[in-house]
């Protein structure tokens, strides 16, 4: 069994502490490594500290070639990740590989950014009181950075946390998710061959109350967290001063309508549906059928869902696995029975084995039944009938959250009111609300979260515009 | 009759060569005015290059204001300008009043890009070589702007000349149709009490002997022409090294599909065909309407077309009048009648008398036909039923021609095909492509035209950038 | 007396607990009006939840001429407008007059921004999996706004929440300073005759409690706060989930170089550090003047001082008057008298008569005393010497704000420097860091706020993305 | 001795008309090619526009890929790109692998662009009559390119027509200069390896009158032009309907104030004069010194110029050799004998040996002369001292070019008089004029030109803009 030491500005070193990994699928320990305490809290802090005006004048050219570097590192331990992530989160090997390729993705996409950060020359000369002046607005970092990243994309939401920061020109010290460290950790050792000066990065497994220095501590200037609703809310209450970006859950909603292509629409929403046991913000969670083309949809839908291939999440062929825990798993067989004991009606799935919870679709819900109305984070869809379009998308507004939705339709009229309609970050059509490409603007409304990620708009939110008015009036020589 | 002095260099003059202005309508002379000849031409052009440098540096407040006082003096004398246009052009009074109202938009959506003019920083540091050095990008007037525009929009395409030449800092010399001069001079009676010094601009009526020199002296560093192809490209070749930008003319295309609303689209296609006489460069002269609909559409149409109210334009309630010319009105005849001669069946109009030619409707043309292959400029449309989408969108194309097209659909696919697939400047889907919005970007490809019209496009093609690098490697002090 | 009643979702009406308005010069009730209690809170949020939608889809044009409508209703009480500031905020009449000009201007601007919200076409096809996928993304109103606004500007500031909203679409209860409401209700007068839709704006004073729920409701999404600083920061804490914009103090420095024009610089120095008794977030607070031109400088700006024309705010020729009340005239005598204690030299004002005191300047202070680390928000300003300008730039920013600064220099390598190294929002070179325009981004970093104003600004605030996804690879026909 | 073919539409063929390649310093035939004729000509234009509609389509990755796939064998083949340069444009090697990197880089920014070509979401609701209608804009490949480049950069100048037009989605046929053909031939090879369809690509050197088909075939939509003024002119005159970019000459001044430091000064001024044997469009040819400076700067310069290693261009110590060709070296000869023979002082140089000119010094000249005035393109550059700075502007601008300038100056007021006033494209300051990065809008206003190039530039200028307007007044469903 491998152990990986932490990364503490610039150093890999060990702690006290000791963390044992998991396997979810196994049960057993395959990795082992370290909890930062308050001291390695504390030097991490002040080695991004000293390196900030560094960080802030690194030219261009040198952000570029670190991202670069970066990217190519992940790449050239392609495998290397995805065992990790099959070990650690019980991710299947060949989705896990996908999402290696997307980390890579977000680095290159972080690289072309830094050369294009904002700027603006702005007229200013709008009223008599400015006649001879000149103005620029040139955005500068924001300064330091605390991440806060999630088990269930232990890689790549790392890279969305990370490789902005490098391309603003700001020092993070990054907190992975306890269950799935060692995905950042490997990813540690690729940065720190990669040019970027020590101290620029941390990347420290902690418990929560060393973890909540990041939200509390006002030498940070920002705060960007992905995870829990609860957590994330609770976090941007106790910041402080501190700008912070939340990108929370959802219960994404999809919506066939009666043009769809059933074939089609089935084989992509059980992926949206089950893809690494719906663990994922943007799974499918509840989708919405044109009532005359529920039954067959519902056939479909669950002849293919048989066809998922169930097993280790290490085997290249395996399309499903088990939850990130128990614990998980029990709690949404729990909604299940809740739900089926008040009148749902379960058309597959609903079994648990440890911490494997079985492909599950159920009908016949209401909206306030927990599989509808929360983030399940599980492997459960329910799939109702409608007969009124704009009912349906009520129905999908009827919810705390505003993530991602999903239309099948090629009536133009209808793909309007959905996206003029809909209350969500982001609307794709003839898709599922499963879709993300790194480099769009990702994230979501109401109990959602704050801000949106993607390489672009994370940068943007790690810098501070300065304006630079000159004037010229006196300007003879 | 009322005699307009001709604008030069901020003076009102008279030359020795009287210019008789002449009703379409009524066939009598109702204005007066000058032709300029070499030897205003040539003050007008020097008072432009003395005046270029203070215009360049010209405050951004005081360009606002200059266009906003051109704004409001132009509603000031609303009715003034209508009847004018009535007059000069035969263009339907209420035509011709919306007309003002949308040039006085024009000068007003000048005034706020002046506002806005593009400016960049760049960062410039993608490369060790250039490792301290700081960009930004400014744009500066291009220098003199020769303006040529024509009968058919009297106001409204001289101030899409006008305005962006005033917001950018840019002198103009301009050459209203000889036809209808008299609405750019009651412009520039307007414009010469707004503040503008005096040189920024002549309005100056031409032979085309003179007018030419506006295409051929090198003191002039943009050419701004709207009028008819075969003009604009000969420019083109003769204009020497300066800028270029024709708005030339069209035989823009409706696609009427299943699923349209027929009561909906003949209302606005009979306007689309026969407002001003279809005197406009979007003038909707072919429309394809899908087999199954045709022969109701051909029905409604025709009926909505016998209702346009003929007659005198400086009537309120007229809808129709004379063509610009009886030459003009013989050379549609004459297409027509070669048309129909050729296998083209005549559904509705066809008769001239004097300068009206009345509002035709053919069907069963080939494209070869000049009704459909050239610009007709005249109140004439082609309809013809297709039965393949795809097709009708190849029949659209195969045209010299390629400004704006239309389309009534509610299939997305098919508004996407058409979107990827019509080569047009601009496609209007549930409207006529006679549509235009004063701001946005409007002009065509293929041999419709180089460039494109609106203030914000307009401007920008009258700046150019310069580009500010500067070494910061050795700047200790 | 005028009593003016509150502006309560579209409807102008009085409560039981009357407020009464005190001028600061006088000690007189000038005015009376109300304040809103829970009861009339909750009337106001229902009207703008139920109004929420119809604003949300109203065109631009609407947008644009309700804005427009409201610039033309300030200038046309331009005078009622001034004399009320001068009577409620104790603002000499000339220097309101300028800010009526500019609260027309705040509107005006942000009606040609709503013309201009953003949006973007993406390319989304950057990796296999989205290759047949095309992107927008589209701007819609975040909700639900509450404004809360300072005495010091009691129009201009109002201006800069409320046109913003309606550009953006945004309905918003707004809470005018307690000691300044009638500027913000004779606004409302203009308002309501503007054609904004009743329910989208109530104007009403209240106490801090009933105010304390703009903060804390969750029916609202966003909270624009301009004030004081640890009243700002505890409303960050208190705001739930929506985001928080907060424009908070300042105390602004100016550095002066060895080439500086001494007649000029004094003269805009004396206005940065006195105009409206120095009560601005911008207020010229330290100013840092090169050793060899610092006796001269004191000599010609204490001069300077001495001209000022000292009376009753209402009089046209007065330049200085009392501030906002006795108390905190108090409070900054008790600021210089501590820091005199504590060994600095007063060279000129330091008098106190009731709410008037005198135009103060303090020398041979240090960097800890609270005339030069808290925000003054009076009419004093510290002057010292420097040798090092760099040394000078790291006193400037050793202060807990950072919001503008001045630089008088026309070194390009110092002026590269200041702007790489002072920590400000705003960096103002030749003029005092007092320089607002009002379309500019303004805002500071450090403890002197969150996010940016300017109607462009403050409107991308109001706004959040819709991301617009479509599919084409099953668009066949 | 190397025989390259030719690429001709994805195939590589040879011609009956071979063309050998000359060696500029041994006079040595080093290469042997083929001149295209009619008949292949014909070929690529019809495979150009075969290809055309495959290439509009092609996902935004693919292009991505090609692009970074070109760069890539480009570095791969690094000296035998140099080592080409270095035989058939008498080019250093070291010189010549600095432009190999560069080209590389042009392609990788391309490819970069690729992603981020331009499109706007547009508000269109401005006026009532467009209430409910929302528009954006896409932009869409120009069509077919044709491309004329120049000997003085063989590889980076074609890598700048080619690199954007792969990104736009544009065929091109290119014309290399006759006289340095082979390296374009070798990325030729290059790029048929890197995934383009055949048929997007013809590299063909032609002789004139051939080539000038490129200027005059009206299946062509743009013509990109890098070279001779004369030249660049007349295609303008002759390319009918098709876009133009010129790209043409400049005889770039410096200006070198008062606080300049004369070490660094000279340094880069030798370089910027003498790199290339002068052969660059942004060649330091006019040096215009502050009089008091004037005497050191001469000596300074004079000494660096002597250090100049003159030698064989294979050798990696070169760093002047000869020029293009004897031709061209009599010419420059003629014009320096020709000045000094009217009053002009030789400083250093004016010998010849074949086509070795030497590095020529000349002062005391007149803005008339030659060697001032027009574009030398030689290794000579002219020193003269000023006493008045705005004096030295106009003297700078006296000239019918504007290509770039440099400017040594740390007051900032000169540097905002010299922004403001030069006439030029690019203003680098504290640098030469003959900075280039290849990412920057690049090009000339006056004789010098017409657009810019830099990839995101030229791409810009091989799209065409296409407005999609939707109605969506009867949206109802």
């Amino acid at each position: 069994m491998t152990t990986f030491p932490i990364y503490l500005a610039g150093e890999f070193c060990t702690t006290a502490q000791s963390l044992a990994v998991i396997s979810p699928y196994s049960g057993q320990c395959v990795y082992q490594t370290y909890s930062a305490g308050i001291a390695e809290f504390e030097i991490a802090v002040q080695a991004a500290q000293a390196v900030q005006a560094e960080l802030a004048v690194m030219p261009v050219y040198q952000r570029y070639q670190i991202l670069q570097n970066i990217a190519a590192g992940i790449l050239a331990q392609r495998e290397a990740f995805a065992l990790i992530m099959a070990r650690e989160a019980a991710k299947p090997y060949t989705t896990a590989l996908a999402e290696v390729e997307r980390a890579a993705q977000t680095f290159l996409i972080a690289a072309e950014e830094a050369k294009r950060l904002p700027g603006e020359v702005l007229s200013i000369d709008w009223h008599v009181s400015a006649a001879n002046k000149q103005a620029i607005v040139k955005y500068f970092p924001v300064g330091l950075v605390a991440g806060i990243s999630p088990f269930n994309f232990p890689l790549n939401l790392v890279a969305h946390k990370l490789a902005p920061a490098i391309a603003a020109g700001c020092p993070m010290v990054l907190k992975p998710a306890s269950k799935t460290p060692i995905s950042a950790l490997l990813l540690a050792k690729v940065i720190a061959e990669a040019g970027l000066p020590g101290g620029a990065l941390s990347v420290l497994p902690m418990d929560r109350q060393v973890g909540n220095l990041l939200v509390t501590d006002s030498r940070f200037n920002l705060l960007s967290f992905t995870g829990s609703p609860d957590i994330g809310w609770q976090m941007k209450r106790d910041a402080g001063k501190k700008k912070v970006v939340l990108e929370l859950g959802g219960n994404a909603a999809l919506l066939v309508d009666q043009d769809a292509d059933l074939e089609r629409v089935t084989s992509k929403a059980v992926i949206g549906a089950f893809a690494f046991a719906g663990q994922s913000c943007i799974h499918t969670q509840r989708i919405y059928v044109e009532a005359g083309l529920y039954p067959a949809f519902i056939e479909l839908f669950c002849q293919k869902l048989a066809r998922l291939k169930i097993g280790d999440p290490e085997l290249a062929e395996t399309e499903f696995s088990t939850m990130i825990d128990e614990a998980n798993a029990r709690r949404i067989e729990h909604w299940v029975d809740e739900a089926v004991a008040d009148g749902a009606r379960l058309l597959a799935g609903g079994q648990r084995q440890g911490a494997l919870y079985s492909p599950t679709v159920l009908t016949n819900t209401r909206q306030t039944m927990k599989v509808c109305n929360l983030e399940a984070f599980a492997p459960i869809v329910v799939i109702e009938a409608y007969t009124d379009f704009k009912q349906a998308v009520t129905t999908i507004n009827d919810s705390s959250f505003g993530l991602q939705a999903g239309l099948f339709s090629f009536d133009s009229r209808k793909i309007n009111y959905a996206f003029q309609h809909l209350h969500v970050g982001g609307l794709i059509v003839n898709d599922v609300p499963t879709f993300r490409a790194d480099h769009m603007p990702y994230g979501g409304v109401k109990d959602s979260g704050l801000g949106r990620e993607g390489p672009k708009y994370a940068i943007f939110d790690m810098l501070e515009p300065k304006l630079l008015v000159t004037d010229h009036s006196n300007d003879g020589f």
